[in-house]
């Protein structure tokens, strides 16, 4: 199985079991090994009483991006911290893409930088994330 | 009106237009001038397949509490960033309590450390915050 | 041997080996375990062509405090990461006090808040800190 | 005068008045607008008595790489805040080299990662720095 067949396994994996992702409507998309996509429409359950996307929905949406990037190696890989720097306000509709690439990566930890943008290409928000890795495979043998 | 007064008054108006954080069914309360805490309970749609509570969600729960404190004096106020260490999962039914408090807050710039515990006292993240405020009140005339 | 007299033998035995800190004049003091204060003042050889402190120097100073706070357990422990916001320019012969304490202590990893101040109490900068601890002793039999 | 050129001669101006780069040897070049390299040694003055490098020296070697990125517009440009991760022990006579990109410019706000690396290629650290532009052009008519 070459990596990044292993990578897109990792992923369907983890999407089995990420409701909160699905229940926002995050689709996601692990690119190559490290490097992740996701994306999300903001909907009236997000946004506060001017229409503006609550910063809890963002980081949501950029931390499913790094999550996926950081357990594309088949190890069981957490968030250890994410932090997000709020750029522009995300308005109710807007189209938010979110782009996880790789810094660094050790044998256990791993740096990641999202970057939120809109449909018009403007930078919302730069999450970084730090992850660690265990031991334990993500996939299972029949998987 | 005195400074809690003051800090209760902009309360109630943000939490009027927070549709975010009562979907969620968090409760918060300012304590003090600078100083907020923010409650929720872990339901099932905030945790993954294995019943893990999904980091987005207590983001957003310490996020809450942050925006409270930050926003008791009156003046419009931004979550500019916001940083959260991820130390135990916290799971399905936890009962989780965010106190955030004031480290340090400039003309225009704030800085808040807000500790997020579960119901046995365990420190589940760590979340720092950084604010930019604005001029304009948060209070009308008529508020 | 009681906590304040391990953490005071713990400091001793860290400054032993601290050149750097020496060399930039550099006072500390573990204050209780998990605190200390390191003061320092801002030299020639520090400052650039405007008298201002290079925000390397006030970095060294910060994590300094941090350093010893979080050595105070004897156990060995490291700087995993620093972040420092600074907020006002120090400038030549600034006498500065930079205080740390602990914001949360796990089996591994604790996390600590230094503030900077200068003779005058104004806050200088803010400096986070995340440290790792290994297993062995920082004191040895003899010391 | 063309982009590279305005960058270049900036890094000359700040080069002028940067005494504390100069003092530990810092070597730095602007590579492209918005990116930098700074290149040092880890002297004996800069280890502790393990020949470890002090953690402040390794964030004053990538904050200068970052300030000469940040400041390549001809817009004066301040350190806001800057983290850095370290990821291995910098030792006595190491050769450090730090390279400064960017991940996002507003209008005010930048924000640039800095990656140290070793001799051996080995990555040593990773540097998130914010930056924040003032109106003021670092060129004077005559520089």
């Amino acid at each position: 199985m070459d990596e990044m067949e292993t990578a897109r396994r990792c992923a369907e994996t983890m999407w089995e079991v990420d409701n909160a992702s699905r229940l926002l409507g995050i689709e996601v998309e692990v690119t190559e090994p490290g490097a992740a996509v996701a994306r999300m429409r903001v909907s009236k359950t997000m946004v506060n009483g001017f229409d503006v996307c609550h910063g809890g929905m963002l980081f949501t949406l950029a931390d499913t991006a790094f999550a996926f990037a950081a357990n594309s190696y088949n190890r069981v890989t957490l968030t250890a911290s994410g932090k997000i720097e709020f750029l522009r306000p995300a308005m109710l509709d807007d189209q938010l893409e979110a782009i996880a690439s790789e810094d660094y990566r050790g044998r256990r930890t791993g740096f990641y930088t999202v970057k939120v943008t809109n449909q018009a290409g403007e930078v919302m928000a730069l999450f970084r994330g730090r992850s660690v890795s265990r031991d334990d495979p993500i996939l299972t043998p029949e998987s």
